[in-house]
């Protein structure tokens, strides 16, 4: 097979994710590489820590990346701080609680799972009472923000109760980090993942994880090794440890943290509650707009994760058409609902770079011209000039 | 903390890994990410695949490359082709083997060791005795080029060993690949993975694998999940599978992948034979300019990776101050000895892009004035003229 070089077509990032990424993210992973134990790589290393330990909200001193997508990271959450035998209860409202529950299993846990109806927030008294059945739990898995329905969980409540019932709190941050107030310490949250391709705007292929002083307990207390080499936080941690004292692990995705970092200077440059303004911003102008073209969010505005937004497809519009449509012809993706939302919603990521009223308002825009074209009655100009009302 | 944007230094980069990276292949990186479901990026994957099948010279469908470092994909193969209580031969004559030791235990394998001499090739011998006395050994693993000693087993012999003792031959052809011939299917080999950090310059971050018919049959025939959900080859292969028909497992890492393919674009332009001539000639005239300087290989040369050469530090020579040297004063990263060759080697990689004359050279006349700097005897202009002299 002849191979010639790829040029990507031009797209506008408004799916689930990756979103798009600043030209200055892009830039930093073209540098040259340097060695992963070059001193100024252990400098940058440090400044990553330090950014993330500010993203998260956290002192944290177990706070890095994980060399690998957001599902690695998940993974590492799960085989570090569950033993075979351990007692697990798993929330599951979206295909990544079920993805909690099937790593739990094959780390040999016992898993006991709360489940909720997709599109909504995972039901706190529930969980209480599941708690309270299981005296016995290690540790209660949730997602914030589920990435496959929108759906917003109260982090703050489900980690006070489960320590309250002396359980770790496991988070999933992937889609809120960087969106939302993710607040690790306050909340006490003791393990937690992210992913960089969200509301960071990196591409895919780092995932933050932080490490609270409880889940340290519980590594420094472990009886038997974690089942994965490559995830093995302790050893993680040696590898991203303090000062030029590092033990080698693996070899660091060198260029992709020099993307990372870039966009946590453009984050600290913003600032955190500037930048969750701005996603709330875009994301209220785009419901605005979106009512103005007859759709609804499919879920509760109180349980709504603002930069991913599930809305309900009209009736009589071929949904696989449109999405077909934005992107062959706009250039926009967008992303279709999964499980049992799967051609009844669709999922519209107003994240990182991609929260901004330029990409808003030209997916509207085309929105109203791809209903159109269904016979869906659209009034022209009506959702731009509700978002842009919204945001004024 | 402030954080602002991050220059790396200049360096020419001929330790083990990463080794210095193409400017097409960084460009590449930089280019705007697509979604990881977008059918230009399907297109792109069948690319990579296939471009991949070329470099390991095989027709395995299950070739890809695994979304994190080298070591993601050496635990990919082990758990993979493991389960609980089978019995695994793994040789070990560096890090990378007894990395492999540690991950067979961790999946619950029962594991015997064939150790050599660090900086020997594998005893072909000593492997089939080992074989003769356990008969029901399942999986015979060995690293082709270890990364830690430089020395270069006989994979061909090694992979008809096991199948002649009815196991599969899983091989680590991190600093192989690319670098000297690696020829799965002519030889046999089972389970196979690599780094791109090393022979194909691309940045540390993704790791080629590939699996033949006997690995198949083996996953067909588990009893118990394979323990690593992210690393699940059989989830992989759906994702990484043809045509449209994919199943969602992770996001792929976008932007690396844009990378991995332009190098798989080089490597064919060049050719796969020039490539491995080039690593031979750049790898011989290096050796001559070492010894001009009255240093010598610490690998015999039967045994000895081209691509990465261990050599002896002169008695009375500061090596710490000579790598540290190198690098401030002249940009140039190499690497030390590590286990028991700790401070009596260095490591010096010719991988790549790094494998060129004018790397070569730049390092050989650096080293000629630091180790005279140490009152080490040298000829002034004796090292370089010997290289070139090898290469003319």
């Amino acid at each position: 097979m002849a191979m010639t070089s790829f040029t990507p077509p031009e797209r506008m990032l408004m799916g689930p994710g990756p979103s798009d990424i600043h030209e200055r993210v892009r830039r930093a992973m073209a540098k040259p590489t340097i060695g992963h134990l070059d001193p100024e790589f252990i400098r940058l290393m440090d400044e990553i820590k330090g950014g993330l330990q500010q993203l998260f909200l956290t002192e944290n001193e177990l706070t890095m990346p994980v060399s690998g997508p957001g599902s690695a990271a998940q993974e590492a959450t799960i085989v570090n701080m569950l033993e075979p035998g351990d007692k697990i209860v798993i929330c599951i409202n979206g295909v990544f609680g079920t993805r909690l529950r099937d790593m739990a299993q094959r780390a040999g846990a016992e898993v006991v799972t709360v489940e909720q109806t997709w599109g909504r927030a995972i039901d706190v008294d529930a969980v209480g009472a599941t708690l309270r059945q299981h005296g016995d739990t290690k540790v209660l898995a949730f997602v914030h923000a589920e990435t496959s329905t929108g759906a917003l969980s109260d982090a703050r409540a489900l980690a006070a109760l489960a320590h309250e019932h002396g359980a770790l709190a496991l988070a999933d941050t992937v889609t809120s980090l960087g969106g939302v107030p993710v607040r690790v310490d306050d909340w006490g949250l003791d393990a937690v993942y992210s992913g960089t391709q969200k509301c960071l705007s990196c591409p895919p292929g780092l995932a933050p994880v932080t490490f609270g002083p409880r889940a340290l307990g519980v590594l420094e207390k472990r009886k038997t090794p974690v089942q994965s080499w490559f995830l093995d936080v302790t050893a993680l941690m040696s590898y991203w440890g303090s000062g030029n004292q590092r033990a080698y692990h693996h070899t660091a995705p060198v260029n992709a943290l020099y993307g990372l970092h870039e966009a946590l200077v453009m984050l600290h440059e913003e600032g955190l509650e500037n930048v969750w303004q701005r996603h709330a911003d875009v994301s209220a102008a785009f419901v605005a707009g979106m009512q103005a073209l007859g759709m609804e969010p499919a879920v509760p505005e109180s349980e709504r994760v603002p930069e991913l937004i599930t809305v309900h497809i009209p009736d009589n519009v071929d949904e696989a058409a449109v999405r077909g449509a934005l992107l062959d012809d706009h250039g926009i993706e967008i992303g279709a609902g999964l499980g049992p939302l799967a051609g009844k919603v669709w999922r519209i990521g107003l994240m990182g770079q991609s929260a901004e009223k330029g990409h808003m308002t030209r997916l509207l825009d085309a929105l109203e011209t791809e209903l159109g074209k269904q016979g869906h009655k659209v009034e022209p100009g009506a959702a731009r000039a509700a978002a842009e009302r919204s945001l004024a």
